[in-house]
């Protein structure tokens, strides 16, 4: 399982909730390794408030005094930065990145490094990054909160887990037969109920199936449908 | 600029400092409009402080009693949501709704509606969403902080503005307060035609709400459904 070959590093975090938050925002992606880097409050009430479902993250989260250690194993080291730095490092976006970074994860340890809350990743820090990711974030609000930044690698990475994403699908539509039987019903109330007396009735009609066609109705829709229809008709 | 259209609407909110954390989340992707319905507490010195540079989102943002007043005026209205319901909706990830939602904001207005930290959005709410947005979280612990999931889908919806290619869009779908009156006037037909008698009303009106709501009816199409509802029920 490439996500568990994933660690999640944070280097220098001033606030401890943010550090729990941290730990929700990857869990709920399926990632499970959290490594902290000179944390100036942890273990901290705070990070066990935010953390809500993930205790266990911070309970099993490791604490190191220097990011080498931290990433010591790692066959790639991903720094994540909001800024553009004067050190020449390759920068992908973190949907560019994410494929390739789970590839390298089914056989290797990886991690991605976030700085701290004010200052970032300092250059002895970003001299362990293989790569910068950037997150494309808006121009006049370049800074996300650390645990939001956190997030977002995370859900790149738990889609490129999941490959081509999978709709979730809608009851089976209904048999081309039952749907045009419905059709039929509405078509025999409206034109005895005089609708199509000013209308171009086969006009009228074909947008009246569009509409239906459009709705992907199930059996079960049509037979709802036909029921509501033949009430309406025989109405006296 | 389509990303203007977009209202992220939170509803129920409990912790102020989720009210600002979402606005820092969505200005960091170039959204600008934060709308709240029924906040616990708001304005407060929480939501200050978690939104930093994005007090003027704060600021700006508007306050309602309803959901429905808080999307007067959308074409279309996405819930998101942790959880699948038992009435079928329209289910995508943010990954495939981005394009077609920013599609649609080109010309209109569209809101993502988020619910409460603990019950998310109750079933009068549900009722004004026209499709559910799931985020792929995993199954195991599936519950996102709430700005982190505003965080997630600003950053598809970025992501797709700054993508070249829109889906093309279907007809204009019409505003919240068209469907709801066509909604109401199949109601009234249905009730005086005595189709509820053995029927529990609310669970069959709820069916062909989402029946309807999948159909994405355009101006026209409610204009001609009115018409046609009208005349079966004004028939002797």
């Amino acid at each position: 399982m490439s996500l568990a070959h994933i660690r999640i590093v944070l280097v220098d975090t001033l606030e401890p909730g943010n550090i729990g938050s941290a730990a929700r925002a990857l869990k709920t992606m399926g990632l499970i390794r959290l490594v902290l880097v000179r944390p100036t409050r942890f273990p901290h009430a705070n990070a066990l408030k935010m953390a809500v479902s993930a205790a266990d993250v911070l309970e099993n989260s490791l604490v190191f005094a220097q990011l080498a250690d931290a990433v010591a194993g790692c066959h790639a080291v991903y720094g994540v930065s909001a800024r553009q730095r004067s050190i020449p490092l390759p920068v992908s976006t973190p949907r560019e990145l994410a494929p390739r970074a789970l590839g390298l994860a089914r056989n290797a340890e990886i991690a991605f490094v976030f700085g701290g809350e004010e200052a970032g990743l300092n250059n002895e820090d970003l001299g362990l990054c293989s790569s910068l990711v950037q997150i494309p974030s808006d121009p006049a609000c370049r800074s996300l909160n650390l645990a939001a930044a956190v997030q977002l690698i995370a859900y790149e990475l738990r889609l490129a887990s999941l490959g081509t994403i999978l709709t979730p699908t809608l009851a089976l539509p209904a048999p081309v037969e039952s749907f045009e039987r419905l059709l039929a019903s509405f078509d025999d109330a409206l034109a005895a109920a005089g609708y199509y007396n000013n209308k171009n009735h086969a006009l009228a009609l074909e947008k009246l199936r569009r509409i239906l066609q459009r709705a992907e109705l199930s059996v079960d829709d049509v037979k709802m449908l036909l029921g509501a229809v033949g009430r309406l008709a025989r109405r006296e």
